[in-house]
Formats: structure tokens, C-alpha cells, sequence
């Protein structure tokens, strides 16, 4: 959706996934839209279905029954929030309501609050439409899921394309008049608002599976084990309103993303039809684009591998994608962590170019920790060269490198120069 | 060298990953350059040195040697081979010549025997300088390492570039006049040639190492073990001119590359120096961009896992790399093959735009495949996703989906655009 309000995607049809069409063609789907479920008889294997468009009621049995039913945005409890130009972002509908508004009132100056990747997106979506942006974070430093020292590298950056970041700033109200939004009021003071943007995250619809007697876990989510199974016999939950596991550290988790929820359904139709449905959880990898910096991670961070009880040992490195006699490279910085003990990889964080190719390298940190490599095996990793792609030996391998010279004490010239 | 010898690289100066000058600043390094080892005296622990520039002999003693003396372009024994204008491209003065001899002669023809890595790239060169190039390949293919499926694509890129492409031709002979090359002489006639290209290969380096009364192995190298010890005490190989290991397979094999020296080198230095240094070998990851084509491989291809005992079941797909609504992406054809026992997965091939990102998805399996991952295992990667980088399920995690349905025998919509 960011991409549509900005204007890289001229048409939003083209961001919907599958068309009712799509299901109403295929063989046994009954598909009904305008439909709400009020109720589950978890006992009964039924479900009461409301046809909101004829006010009637009606049941529906089941064998076994999938909850899918997403997440919703999470619109803090400050005066103004209801406010013309106030907006979220979640639902289509939001995308071409606000799209619409920044054509009609063409407004000014935006506040992005929440540095989260919707957050990142939007700000440079506002910049393409040629607004002020202030970017508001509550925590004291932008994206704060991220290493203090990737975060500021985004930050450096958002600032360099025009964005004006105020971290640690938790926003008291928002003020308009004439019923349209005017400025928000944060702790160091007001700032201007033609339009304003709330992108602090989102929160499981979680109602139904509750009162059919669901447990409710990680973000208040509705508990699921591999199978996609929630508490209740024959009800299935997956996507944005269901738990996962943090694959690495085994604890339950709640980490609303598409790919996520894409492979949830895919193990919840497994289980659901008699297979195993063993869905073996995430790692918590991401990647934004945010103007010119592509900033990713997989794994765990430094301090949430303390946390989880590991021995963590990090290393911080600039990088280079290509050798200097390759033209079209980037530069890259990263943050690798492992833990001391044994030396398995556990997390990194990357922030570069657009060119550096980030997220290729975060990629390959991503399927080597889910396999749960060591910073040793990772050192002899078989990847792709050739001039126009990487350096001879590549980011991971060369990270890899210098982080096992670290926890093995040897003495060695710790930079990407040196070691590549 | 082709990135020099096309001009996409200015100096080949650049092209010098470590001067002496490095070497000399390290402490506790003697570098002598313009000297040649003559002989190793292994029981003695010495070796014999000729200094080349005073016709002087001496002795070096050694508590542990390593053996790196590369390989050599492999030159055909056909007539002609001498004549001026005929090329090889291994050594850094190869490319200063055959460049020289570009801008000095102005050759109009080319022709490039060999269709591996160097013969793809010199093509895409050799058109760049304006030459008509003609490429000549014995084998009944253009690329034959590659299955045939990606083999054809490769040569359909080749020909709309304006490579004429001329597989299954054994060359006969290389006619000249006056000392300098004319033609190239094939069992289907002549094709004229003011420049002939001979890209057939390399060979291992190893008459040293013989001497000294190491054993040979794969592909004549230098047999080594994963700490790179050869079967002669105290005397270590590493890089172009020693074996390695299939890690798949677990076959001895020999497949020269720059990535695989420096880990080789790398090992190598651990296990001189006490530690275990052992090298788990590679899987055959290549990758080469061929014009406006990424062409890339890691594991083994249908009839490699076939003729190494495996009972390979294969898919065959078109893909993008980003979705339609987001610009920039590429289309990419891959072929996928997994043991149908078990589903582990053995090798990948793709080939796509260089926009498609073929090389990001090539390291993801080839990660995938050193961890010994089964197609199960891969529908449940974690990959980083946003727009700009790949579709919400990446490929990888796409195929693996479709080859685990076929494995399975579930009925599925095997294509691209049904799956993701």
C-alpha cells in the first residue's frame, strides 16, 4: 500500500492477491462475502453465520474449522485520533482513502508516528508526493527493533532525504479544527499536520476464536502449536491472528508478516487434511526499503540473545557487495552475533545501499541460522561468484570469518578489506 | 579479465587482489618473487630454490609447505594453436595481450572455443568491442555442465545478442597466414577468425608436488584431505592445483574456482597451524552473467544425482522475482531436483534478466543444500520479504512447495503464479 500512495503502483487492483472469482471457480469452494460469522459451537461443529446484506441468520456445520481473521491497526487511545486526516494503514480501503485525500487537499506536511517498516515506507512515500515528513517514535531511538547501531544508521539516512525524526517522543493528542487534523502534540512541543499517519502496529482479531473457548497466547494472539491447531478441538488458526514460535529460541511468539501467514495456511490445509502441518516457526527476519538504504535482519539482536539465555559475541562491519573493479556495487554495514560457546550463528542485522544487495546476505544468514550453522561452517558456505554479484568471497562468508577469529581469540586484521 | 578486456573495467591494475608489497609489510613474511621452487627434498624438509634472476640455487628448510601452484590454461593439440592472435586467458598478462591486441589490430572476427564461464563472458566482451563472435562448443551443447533445459536458454540469449553459436563442433584445426590466425577449421567448414579465444579449461598444476611424491587425484590434482594435507607428511595443497570434495556426494572431485582457493587457503593455514582446517567441500555453486542473463547452478544437476545413486525427481518452472504491481522485478526459469526418498534437496539451475536476482536465489539453495535440507524443510524458510525484493513467498520457497506437492503425489496447480 505504501507503494500505491506513493505512486510506484499506479493501480491498487493490482495489490489484491485473489479475487472472489478466483475461489468460486475452484471445485467444493463456497465462498460468501457480505457474510460475518457471530458465533462458533465449538461442541455443535457449527458456526452462525450473519448475511449482512438481507439481515438474516443462518448455520453452517464443520469437520474442522480454520480462524483467519487477521489483524486489525492499532490506533492509540489519544484525543484526536478520529480526526480528518488521521489515518491508518490496513486495509485497502485505507490505502485509497488516504491516496484520495493527499489528491484532493494536497496537503502540506505529514507525521509518520511509528518507525516500524510501514512507518519507513510512508515516510518516503509522503517525500515522493513532495511533503514535509516528521517521522514520531516513541522509543528513544527510530525502528527500535533493530541494534542501536543499524537504527542509526536509518536514521542518518531518513534525515539525509528530508525527514525530520523526533525519537522518544510519545504523542499526547492530536488537534485540528474544523473537524480536520492540524497538528499533533508531542512532549517537546506541537507539530504541524496536514495529514497524519498512525503506524504503531497492530493487534490479532482475536473475538471469535475467543469466545468458542480458544486460549490466547504471545501478543495476545490465539494459541497455536506446528499444526496450526488452537485449544479447541477441530478449529485451526493461521496468519496475523495466530502465535508462532521464535524457531531459535523455541518460545512462543506472535510476528504478524505476510510470508508468515502465507505458510501458516499452507501447514494449517496439511493438518486440517490429515498431514503432519509441522510448521517449525520464524526467525524473525524482515527487509524495508527505506529511500535509497535497504535495511534488513534475521535473527536474533545482541540484546534478545541475552535475553533468551545465549552467550552472545557480536561483530560489526562495514562491507562492500562487488570488488572496486566492478562498477554498480554498494556499500553495507552489518551486525553479526553468535554465541560464544559453540559459535552458532544467531542473528544479524544489515543496513546498505540499495545496490549492496542486502537482502540477498540477509538471506543466506537466514537459511544458514535456520539450520543452525556456526560461525565455522558458515566460513566454508559454497555461494555464488562472479564479478557482477559479489566479492569472491562473500559478506556472510567474510563475517563468518572474522566473528570465528573473534571467539577463537586469534589475532586478526578484523576488516572487510583486510579478510576479503 | 573479460570485465577488462570489454572495457567494463579500465585498469588491470585493479584487477591485483594482493601486491608484494603486502606481503612484505607482514611481519615475519620473506617473499621472494623471480625465484621458482625446483625441487622439494620431502624427507630433508627443504626446498630448492632458483633464483631467476642470477642463475643462483639455494636451499629453503620447512617445517610444514604449502603447495599453490594453480593451474594452467589448457591449450588443444591442433595445428595453429601458436599462430599470433590466438589467445588464452589465465594469467593477468593473458588479458594486457589479448586487449593490446584488440586496440592494435582492430580484429573484425572472434572466435571463442569453449562455452564455459570465461568463453560466456569473452562472447558478451568480445560484442561489446563490436567484433561478430562466433562461439564453438564440442560438446552436443552450449554450456554442458548445465541441464539442457537451461543450456537452451543460454543459447537462445547468446544468438539475440549476436553470437553465433556452433555446439557439437570439435575443432579441427587453426589456419593462419603470414604467422597470424585466419580461421578455425571445424567438421562444418571454416569460420573466419582475426581473433581466436581457446577457453577449453584449465589444468591442475602439479609437477612439484609429484616429484615430491604426492599422490594425484581427481581430475589430475593434488589429492588432499579437508585439512588440505596431501599423502606426504608435512606437505599441504590448496587452491586451483588440488582436490576437493563433493559435499553431496561425498566423491573426490576437482572443480577449480577463485572462491573455493581462498577457503581452501584459508583451511589450509588452520591445520598448518594446529587446528582442524577441515574443509567440507563444495557443491558445484557457480553463477556467470551472460549479456542481459544470469546463469547460475549449485548442487547436482537430474543426471549427476542420478549417476551418483540418488533417485532424483526434478521441476521445471517460469518465475518472477517481484510482484506485478511493484516495477523492476525479472523473469526467471529454474529447474529444481530432490531425492525422492526423503525429499532432500540436490540441486538448483536457473537462469533469468539480471534483474530477476537469479544469483540471490542460487545462494539461498545453495545454503539450503550444505545444510542437507529436504523440500519440506524449504516451503518454511524465513526469507526476507518486501516489495521491492522478491514476491511474498520467494521462489525458493515457491518451488520447494510445488516439488514437495509432486513428490507427495497431491494434485496442485504446478505453475508459478497458482503457488505464490
Amino acid at each position: 500500500m505504501p507503494y500505491f500512495i506513493g505512486g510506484v503502483t499506479a493501480d491498487h487492483n493490482r495489490l489484491i492477491a485473489r479475487r472472489p472469482e478466483e475461489f468460486k471457480s475452484l471445485n467444493g469452494v463456497e465462498l460468501l462475502t457480505g457474510h460475518r460469522v457471530v458465533s462458533i459451537d465449538a461442541q455443535g461443529h457449527r458456526v452462525r453465520v450473519a448475511d449482512l446484506g438481507r439481515a438474516r441468520e443462518f448455520d453452517v456445520p464443520y469437520s474442522r474449522l480454520l480462524i483467519s481473521t487477521g489483524a486489525r491497526a492499532f490506533v492509540p487511545p489519544v484525543e484526536g485520533a478520529g480526526l480528518e486526516g488521521v489515518f491508518t494503514l490496513r486495509r485497502l480501503d485505507d490505502s485509497v482513502r488516504l491516496k484520495a485525500f493527499v489528491s484532493s487537499r494536497r496537503p502540506a506536511t505529514a507525521v509518520v508516528v511509528g518507525s516500524g517498516p510501514v512507518g519507513l515506507e510512508m515516510c518516503e512515500s509522503f517525500r515522493r508526493l513532495g511533503l514535509e515528513v516528521t517521522l514520531v517514535e516513541m522509543a528513544p531511538r527510530i525502528a527500535p527493533t533493530l541494534d542501536p547501531a543499524i537504527s542509526e544508521k536509518v536514521l542518518s539516512h531518513l534525515e539525509e532525504n528530508g525527514v525530520k525524526c523526533l525519537p522518544g517522543q510519545a504523542m499526547e493528542a492530536i488537534e485540528g479544527s474544523d473537524g480536520a487534523v492540524r497538528r499533533v502534540l508531542l512532549p517537546s512541543g506541537a507539530v504541524e499536520a496536514d495529514a497524519v499517519l498512525l503506524a504503531i502496529g497492530v493487534r490479532p482479531v482475536t473475538e471469535l476464536a475467543r469466545n468458542a473457548g480458544a486460549e490466547l497466547g504471545a501478543g495476545g494472539a490465539v494459541k497455536v502449536d506446528g499444526g496450526m491447531r488452537t485449544s479447541v478441538e477441530d478449529i485451526f488458526a493461521a496468519g496475523d491472528c495466530a502465535t508462532t514460535t521464535n524457531s531459535i529460541t523455541g518460545e512462543e511468539a506472535w510476528l504478524p508478516l505476510g510470508s508468515t501467514s502465507r505458510k501458516q495456511g499452507r501447514a494449517a490445509a496439511d493438518c486440517m487434511f490429515g498431514g503432519h502441518g509441522d510448521f517449525p516457526g520464524v526467525l524473525g527476519t524482515s527487509v524495508v526499503k527505506c529511500f535509497d538504504m535497504t535495511v534488513g535482519r534475521t535473527g536474533l539482536g545482541e540484546r534478545e540473545a541475552e535475553r533468551a539465555g545465549f552467550e552472545p559475541v557480536s561483530l560489526e562491519m562495514d562491507a562492500e557487495s562487488l570488488h572496486d573493479f566492478y562498477p554498480g556495487g554498494g556499500a553495507m554495514y552489518l551486525k553479526l552475533t553468535a554465541d560464544r560457546p559453540g559459535g552458532r550463528v544467531l542473528g544479524c542485522q544489515m543496513a546498505g545501499d540499495l545496490r549492496a544487495a542486502v537482502e540477498k546476505r540477509v538471506d543466506v544468514f537466514s537459511v544458514a541460522i535456520g539450520a543452525s550453522m556456526t560461525v565455522d561452517e558458515m566460513r566454508y558456505l559454497d555461494l555464488a561468484y562472479a564479478p557482477p554479484y559479489s566479492t569472491t568471497l562473500d559478506v556472510p562468508i567474510v563475517a563468518a570469518n572474522v566473528l570465528a577469529g573473534k571467539i577463537s581469540g586469534r589475532e586478526c586484521s578484523c576488516d572487510w578489506h583486510g579478510m576479503e
